[in-house]
């Protein structure tokens, strides 16, 4: 089977890989759809994050969908033919952290397509993938595996969602509108936010954060002014869902939110300087927000149930043999969005 | 009667003022005892702090209590001869934050001392204070007029615990040991904290961490290394009350923070960088404490029923013609901790 | 102008009332739509529920949408001809609840048609009402009178789901399905429930259950066993909303809830026996909601903003001479759900 | 080794069963003092309680601590001769609710001494017990094996308090003041609870109470009308424990209870009758607490660090031969407290 396989920054290959056997408890799934993610990005442009550096040749992909080919032993639930959306998040369910339900800092976590530890976890972007039976879940018939293959993105923006606390009557602003923007306002509206205002710097995704359920959007390179004005009194906003990782939006959306309000965190960047005073002054709560747990199946039911709509954000397919392509399309942000690879 | 006021950085004086005299629901106090604050520093240092700036002359001082001299009309449950301890938090009690009960964000409050707006609020350190009767809490016998006055800085602190949330099991950090750090390890302590450790870069102040309650002390200047080993794994305490609004103060706490763990920022300082992919991918939560509301009569509450001993703590009085010496040595961090004036 | 006044059990009239005029902050509107509550119904069918009685005649009505005719000085915001749901809860903002931000619990309440307080509060269905401005909630074009005058009750069980804390992920029982019960499914759908079970013993509101989001309806009456099956294991249910007041569906649902889960009870009744040991084994969370405060301005939000569709409630409209039958009608759950008034 | 086994109601038995030797990851404790706790009692004096019945020959006990005589293989952190508090609480932590971190709720729960699954889980009042090394907390120099055996029912009232959430500034009202009560008092004490009201029905318990932390005490079969004054306005009191499973303290504690209080349920009954529309109109919480999973490791270390004394509760040790004796004294709560056997 072939796999999308990462050797340093700009060397990306389809290589030959061993598909292996389902043991117990495992099946083997053909993978159908995998979603190009950020990280997955830094790899390719970067060789890695801050710390985190490509050492050994490693597969990529962690947003992936499919259809099961055959079961291991001890396998109830699944029958072979089922679609599934597979979570890449595979916590050992026996550390400190686990056992106290906060799997998503497991100290033992093997997540796909990470290069944290060595040797490197290896991903999804490959043809079969033999996974854990409990990382699978049904995708319900009249759902396209490229929605599927959105989980887990989604999932991320519902452990925001998760971690903001209630949205009830909550006005919510949110920074950066690329694909985790944007299903974080998809995850806010489905969750009940009163009021979502949306910006970026980019015209095109802030269309596309129109489309799905922003109130208002604001380019705040081109109209900084309309951001500010929210910052009359002391603030409006009730929550933040800060999604690029850009100290301007940090900063920007601490002075546009009202006194024991929340920013939630998911952008991921590096030092970012914030206004202390202001913090301790109206009280703000700025928390964090990584990854998911239980939250991937609440993606696949939300979708499956017709609660969200993901269609939208899918810009792009590319067949396997074209992924650098891809890559390059996804790193694009004036005409990607979510850009998948089919296999 | 006397007072003491801020003309500009460095020039206090003690001047006449009148007193009044009190009217409906008010009652007139002698003052005997007032802390002197950091932000009474700042005002006397540097004539301010950040943008706000003495542009008048204003009475300082806003950790006061004294005597109770004569009552206004309709003023129940208090007599003359009355000792109390008088908060300088003065509410409107009707603006949307009032309202929602959070009149530390009052859009129109009163505190005493403050130069932010323009006339600036006028404080009480002076010998006669007129006041509303709801700001005065009465002082148990036994109790000196000096722990008295240090009911409000003690009510910051447990407004700090207040928003930190339940203490039960939770092992502490608390960073910058000057009155605040010690007035929150006096404030964890006496709600459960499970093991509190505290910083400082000054031995003289981790002494007094140590009398009031810390279970051990680090001195971050010498021994650096003592903190950063409860960075391993993935960190060790709950929660961190930063007092110092150091940065480094700041980025060596959340090193040392659990996943999830919560830093209760009280300390002020100006633009603070911190790492974001520390406090993302450890989920921290990072919150503003706010001066106080209903603190305030708790503090009292716990200072007349002796459940905290904050006497360690006062380490000069000085008589109110001393004033400029006692603000000088209040600001000798090597030799002072909590500094205040007789009247 | 025109009121209907309860003078004793079914002894219901239509009589007449000064209008009078608004005066500073005040607005004067013509009702036009006034929906029949459970409390009116008890006032009408019985005099009064639990210790509460009328004591002297009462105007009737709290659930009002109309017409602003005049306005008094001071009003801003509001003009002649717009349409207003109007808030029947006028809380003192000045006791020790409102000033917590707990206007619910307002000591000094004066919500319309209530014979709590001696005088009693005097009613809203009356052709003239003359409100505090505040009160008023402006109504979208396109949303029907009818619709706005539900705001009210929605507002109820806004409050129910923000006592009910987030709802993301969780699954969903509602144990009543009159318009209490209706309302709350349509209230924890829009935020976010992830599945959601209604009982009653009625199919025809089981069928509205059905309409306004329900995704499945048991008839405990006809098969208790589809509901007792949720209790295999430890239970199923994250939060029941119990809208019925009934003992039996509070001791079902707490069979069927979940170790940690929340039963949020809605429905009135008198004594109610509950399984202590259950509760305690199983840590569950029982807790009372009470009317609404900041929720009736979501409610219009909701509306006006067709997050949600109320419309599918409404099952008569009878003019106002019509009084009588309309209560009549209102009380035969086996055809109404909610029946309003047109003035 | 001697093992106290209840075989019937009434017939308890002292015999010999064999000791079994250590495992891997295990150790051997000579068990010193065991405490008798509520559910021994029921199972000595009615065979069980609810549908909960000794269907085989099972050993009592679950309060215990002793010293460590041998160690299995791979166990590290203790040592031959070291004194160790041991928890009675073995949950599987590999079902739903472990692995959420609810290990109190553990489907597969095996807790010392309890007679629901069969066979019976065989408890912990014998000589020598072989017990996993996780369950072994260590004992500080200069603390007595009989505290130390209190540690487990301590830890059913920190679970109580961390129930109830943070008690920063709150009034308390504990009603029963048997060991639970008492414990429960100096828990909420330990963590900062600003007031404490106990009730009982006897005089001996509740000076108990006062030894222990309570500020004032209420014979409420005396004077029933010192607790009801309470009731003025909506209430006085923010947290309740109840501690006595008994209706008449239920009811009149949720008419003592604020608007938003929450009342926490540890004592056992069977039905018990509430007031519900008090309940909605006050919207109290009520919460059960059961058993605790990390509180045992708390509960020792505040013991050990003194934070702490739960020396006043101890009021008899008989030894193992006069068990039935023990039994039958710390039935009687006009004389015991905690009862205590040495083995």
């Amino acid at each position: 089977m072939k796999a999308v396989v990462i050797h340093a920054a700009k060397d990306l290959r389809i290589e030959e890989r061993e598909a292996g056997s389902p043991g117990p408890g495992q099946v083997e799934i053909a993978i159908e759809a995998g979603g190009i993610c950020g990280s997955d990005l830094h790899y390719y442009n970067h060789g890695g994050f801050g710390t985190v550096r490509v050492r050994e040749p490693m597969i990529l992909g962690h947003e992936v969908a499919g259809t099961v080919k055959a079961l291991g032993t001890s396998v109830s639930g699944l029958a072979v033919g089922d679609r599934v959306a597979v979570s890449p998040s595979r916590p050992c369910n026996a550390c400190d952290y686990c056992l106290k339900g906060q799997q998503n800092h497991c100290l033992n976590m093997r997540f796909y397509g990470s290069a944290m530890p060595m040797p490197h976890i290896q991903g999804a972007f490959r043809q079969r993938l033999v996974a854990e039976a409990w990382q699978c879940h049904r995708v319900a018939d009249g759902i396209s595996i490229n929605e599927a293959a959105m989980a887990e993105p989604f999932a991320v923006t519902l452990h925001g969602v998760a971690r903001a606390g209630a949205l009830t009557g909550k006005r919510v602003l949110v920074t950066g509108c690329g694909p985790i923007g944007a299903l974080a306002i998809i995850a806010a509206r489905a969750h009940g936010a009163r009021e979502i205002v949306a910006t970026d710097v980019m015209d095109a995704v802030l269309e596309k954060a129109l489309d799905v359920g922003a109130d208002r959007v604001i380019n705040v390179a081109n109209s900084p002014e309309q951001l500010s004005a929210y910052s009359a009194g002391k603030g409006y906003f009730d929550v933040q869902f800060e999604a690029s990782g850009n100290e301007r939006a940090v900063r920007s959306g601490l002075e546009a939110l009202r006194p024991r309000s929340t920013l939630v965190q998911l952008g991921l960047g590096g030092d970012v300087s914030i206004p202390q005073n202001m913090v301790v002054a109206k009280e703000i709560e700025m928390k964090g927000t990584f990854r998911f747990h239980e939250e991937f199946g609440l993606a696949v039911d939300l979708i499956n149930n017709r609660r969200v709509d993901l269609k939208p954000l899918l810009t792009d397919i590319f067949p396997l043999q074209d992924a650098v392509i891809a890559f390059k399309t996804a790193a694009d942000r004036s005409r990607s969005m979510k850009v998948q690879l089919a296999f």
